[in-house]
């Protein structure tokens, strides 16, 4: 167990704690069968930020807002930036989009056709003029490129030319700039993705330099993939820039982070914890699908479910663990990291939240608020905010 | 290897090979992330109808066509049967639709709403009425039902709500008429599908009665599972009512059959030819998205490869193999499979198309028919066909 | 949350666990590449006994032991019943063993060879004649039976042999015994297992009788599968005899159970509780090796992590549950199983232990006992129990 | 299809094409479950390089066996490859083997005790001098170091530690000498392996330098991985350094080659081919364990297997499928890969054996040479070789 002082001091990081919410969690979406809209869904960016503001104000750990491009492309993104500010919020990473032009049937970056590279790496150097507008520190690159069918493109003909489209965003990058490279198993592609592990991400960021980091998304690797050591790994190596979080039971679900395996999220907060990745240098990104349940509490409780698993991991006795890691003795160490685990930390983060001056119960302050009703009675007419596929 | 009348024998059998074509593979699908549209998609159930006509034309075993209602729903179903057989074709099953309609947001046969399950039933045996205007033996359900969460709903009850709709459909099924259930293990729904695996449709199934008989899909089972072994014990138990063929390398790909595991659709046919499965009882049905490729010929080279790995099954030394199994000899039984497997078999199948009067070369024949410029040229405007997702 | 009444019938409920632990738990146990031996291991039947009884006196709830034939084979199974009976524990499940005679490599009941079959029948049949002078309820059926390559053997006629000899044995139970049979996806057999999935079980046991039922071993399934449906499931067809409590990050990996995914074994106490399987009709057993870490602690930590989940499952509000599941409240639905799961259940399984007359800690008790050295010290010499592999 | 003079010289690729064997698997092998001994099986290091003889004579493409330490420890190395030379044979790569001595129990160079980390780098270092002694070219790592549960150690600490060992064996390496480094998902450790995907041994294997190779056990992926793609990114960084083939269903199953997804085989084949790798830097061992069916036969069978995949890749129309990429034409370029893949190589591999001076059919010669009733009749007494495990 945690002396007192140690529990104040797991109080004060939880405090420093920042979670950044997707501009398109807030709008529809919807698996290949069906997109079910949902009443009150934002039409605007702007009143995605709306959204965003209510999620902030309940949780007090949600300062900043992911975009999308082209999803949240404005006329004047200064001014947009503004707006997040006076609803207490920033602009948070820009999300670049290669996959929903007809030009990129076959890739982005990658396409066999040079005007298709040209015109996907334009608008990824678009993201970063973006990024200078916005005031953004990162770049996220998620790449749907690869292939359907053996034969269907060479497979190191495209690595080519995703080095080379890598390496010219890279050579954008302005100073405090940078670029987070996503991987993903299969989805879009089925039979390769040009992209698909960590090993391919890290290779690639690897020769780019210090501005290039992986970033881990949870739901996008193979059954049995043991996440946590990816996080150690790439943290040793100084290469882990953020997480996508969410989570799954089977493939790239999208569900809720912290909803299909507590226990790995915890893992993975501890190893983040452990190697120093508790920093401004790892961003924590929400980046889910909340295709039935109703979008903004949904966030509250992934909001919340990192949270917990934050705390837990904090509470971690360290010292105990590392002895019995150094004494051999297989029980006694996992028993001092399931201690953790199987402390409910609810309480200290309803303390947390009332000496943050927010709710100690978000989820019910929400509830209380009025803005589900709101929303719902006031964004009538336009089109709603969704994926556009 | 086999003997000059054992040949004759094979060709033969694979005179009788019949592969329905499903009328959705003909007009556009993607994924969630993007639905890349193709020029020339057919627009109407007859345009659908047309396409598949040249499937048959140039393969000489691709007989019928199934429809998904409502997709493909016509005022008048007779005179959409009447419009194939003037085609050469048949229509094939009937494929229900319970998950595009926004009440199924939680379910449709299982939905805890009383009124949904009634909605949801209602269509079912609408299908059922239909099957009998176009002659249709077999109606295929596929459940989307299912849950994103644990606690959603109740796995259990669920289960009552599902045996009590399949059983109303049961009764509605007249003479000749068939029932095809369909497991999935996941997709729409990510924490349980209320059909996710054999073992549930086959325990319905049998409650039900002869007329309901368990439909394999390929591309829905988990990492690892043996899809042969299912298909056998399904033959052994008289409850293999048919198969979706397709195939993926990781979930639900729904790529062409055959060109993920060859050697793995060999093994099935295999199972269904030892298994007494080759025979009209057991319907072959593709189900297939085209995302990126042409569909026409995609579909042309999807029955071929059925063809192929129908010919190899036809083609195993079944004596020798039996001599061998039952010797314990363990390499050279495998043997004996893989001659089969590996030898060519498309000389033998271009005999056998000349000799049934088809083009040796389906794919030459089609390429130089000049119909994928025709339907380009002549299908302008209106609505393409799609999956209205 | 539920109110103080329900705690009580809570601690009631939790006060009738029994958890059988598996006497080859207390043996050496390893991997293909090595078997670490532990010191003080036991070397008898009796000395797995005296090993068991020390689980049982710091838990009370692992009243029983099951056998392994002829792990645990004895002149005098009455006098083993006696010995048991002595040190506060019974003679649980039999367990018999027909994969590691010689005759056995190309299967046991499911070999070609019918001299084989023959030898291996007679083995279950006198594993049936133990359970009548142990007085044992139950015989677990476990065949390793299966091909490692394509064609090796014929698929369905090993069906047909495995159905015979469940015929014979099931003829052979006495009133009151009944036959579990469990699956399993792979391994040792590598292309296929003759009994893969819950649904080949199923429709044996369906077949067989009453007194046939399935045993669900929680490491034995394909990535992904939700295992908590299958007990539903079964649990709903009546078919539900026992778990195989044990835990797994990849494939059977025999680690302890809740070791690897916690909030799983939640999920499946709660459908075992929901579903009437909270009785002794459904029988808990462990199936475990623990390879690295001392056994007698490991395993009574794993019957503490049985006993968690099984509390969290009993204190989830059922009647909140029910009404957000039958209003479509997805997250308050989710909600309500998660507030059961985030409970730290530590302190009142302290207070049921208290009051059971069992220490509060377990592990600490069993630390102070001395045990664990004394067994060092005592058992020299002798031949090491395991898996005589 | 391929001209003439392109099938000379995929003849005469395939003549120079080279497989080394492991010693290890003309011993004994099996599961956890049971090790089924076979009569005739070596019982001495020079027994299996009688045995690889064989299956060099009956192939002529088989000239290499790979060594274990301590398996097949010797006193005179330097009169074991003598002897090896007398056959036609040379030694092969040398395999460490820190995995089964029982202070290797919580792991060998990443173990928490420095005493076991200095034993287990002595018996590396030892391996380089056999190999000074043997003149093998390769060092093969594999290490079974990991964990079991979560907490049990610190995955980065294990990480310092392994690096440290690999720098002090990379230093030690001669001239003309290179390190191998094998990764594995899973097993003998079930939670973290310390060297769990390529990626991680790419990442060490850059920091040592150029002698530190990557090498593909082709069993010991998460299930969906697509080997080929690593294949193809490892040659684009010029770090691939060889194969372990085997093959699997479900986990490292150990297989013959081809047996389980000959079509995998073959895209890997030709990435090979693709990429450069069909050169003596990549080196082709297999990694395999005939657990049920007689060793050099299924040795043999498994050689061919390689030499059919490669013969595939090798008559792949290179050309024809560049313009089909180039072009964007999905089918098309499937089309080219699929017709090498679906033809016949048998007639082309016996002409090329005929020309070699080996039998066209190494089976049937095998069989008929009567080796295999002469070890059985000869190798009488003493200890079969096995895993000693």
């Amino acid at each position: 167990m945690t002396a007192g002082s140690t529990v104040e001091a797991v109080k004060t990081a939880l405090k420093t704690q920042a979670v950044e919410t997707p501009s398109w969690a807030y709008g529809n979406s919807g698996t290949r069968f069906k997109v079910f809209a949902q009443p009150g869904v934002p039409r605007t960016p702007r009143e995605k930020l709306d959204d965003a503001a209510r999620v902030h104000e309940h949780t007090g750990v949600a300062p900043s807002v992911a975009l999308h491009i082209p999803w949240d492309r404005v006329d004047d993104y200064a001014a947009l930036a503004a707006y997040a500010k006076e609803r207490g919020l920033r602009l948070g990473a820009i999300n670049s989009n290669v996959f929903q032009d007809d030009d990129y049937k076959l890739g982005s970056v990658t396409n066999p056709d040079p005007a298709v590279r040209r015109k996907a790496l334009a608008h990824l150097l678009e993201c970063v003029d973006i990024m200078d507008a916005t005031g953004s520190r990162d770049l996220k690159l998620w790449f749907s490129d690869g292939t359907n069918y053996p034969g269907q493109d060479d497979i190191r003909d495209r690595q080519d030319r995703l080095a080379e489209a890598l390496s010219a965003v890279y050579e954008r990058l302005g100073d405090g700039q940078r670029m987070l490279l996503e991987y993903k198993l299969f989805e879009p592609a089925f039979y390769t993705m040009d992209v698909p592990d960590w090993g391919t991400a890290y290779a690639h960021c690897l020769r780019l330099g210090e501005k290039a980091q992986v970033v881990v998304d949870t739901g996008h690797h193979a059954p049995g993939t043991n996440i946590e050591f990816i996080v150690a790994f790439l943290l040793r190596e100084g290469k882990l820039g953020g997480f996508d979080f969410n989570s799954r039971f089977y493939a790239d679900d999208d569900l809720m982070v912290g909803s299909a395996d507590p226990f790995q999220l915890f893992r993975i907060m501890y190893e983040v914890v452990r190697g120093g990745g508790y920093s401004p240098d790892v961003a924590f990104m929400l980046d889910q699908c909340h295709n039935l349940e109703p979008k903004i509490p949904a966030i509250i409780r992934s909001v919340m479910n990192v949270q917990e698993a934050t705390a837990k991991a904090l509470l971690v006795d360290r010292p105990s663990l590392a002895a019995a890691q150094s004494a051999g003795d297989v029980l006694g160490a996992n028993a001092v990291l399931m201690d953790a685990y199987n402390t409910d930390v609810r309480p200290l983060l309803a303390e947390v939240r009332t000496e943050m001056g927010v709710a100690a119960d978000p989820m019910a302050a929400y509830r209380e608020s009025g803005w589900a009703q709101r929303i719902v009675d006031e964004r009538v007419g336009g089109e709603q905010a969704g994926w556009g596929a």
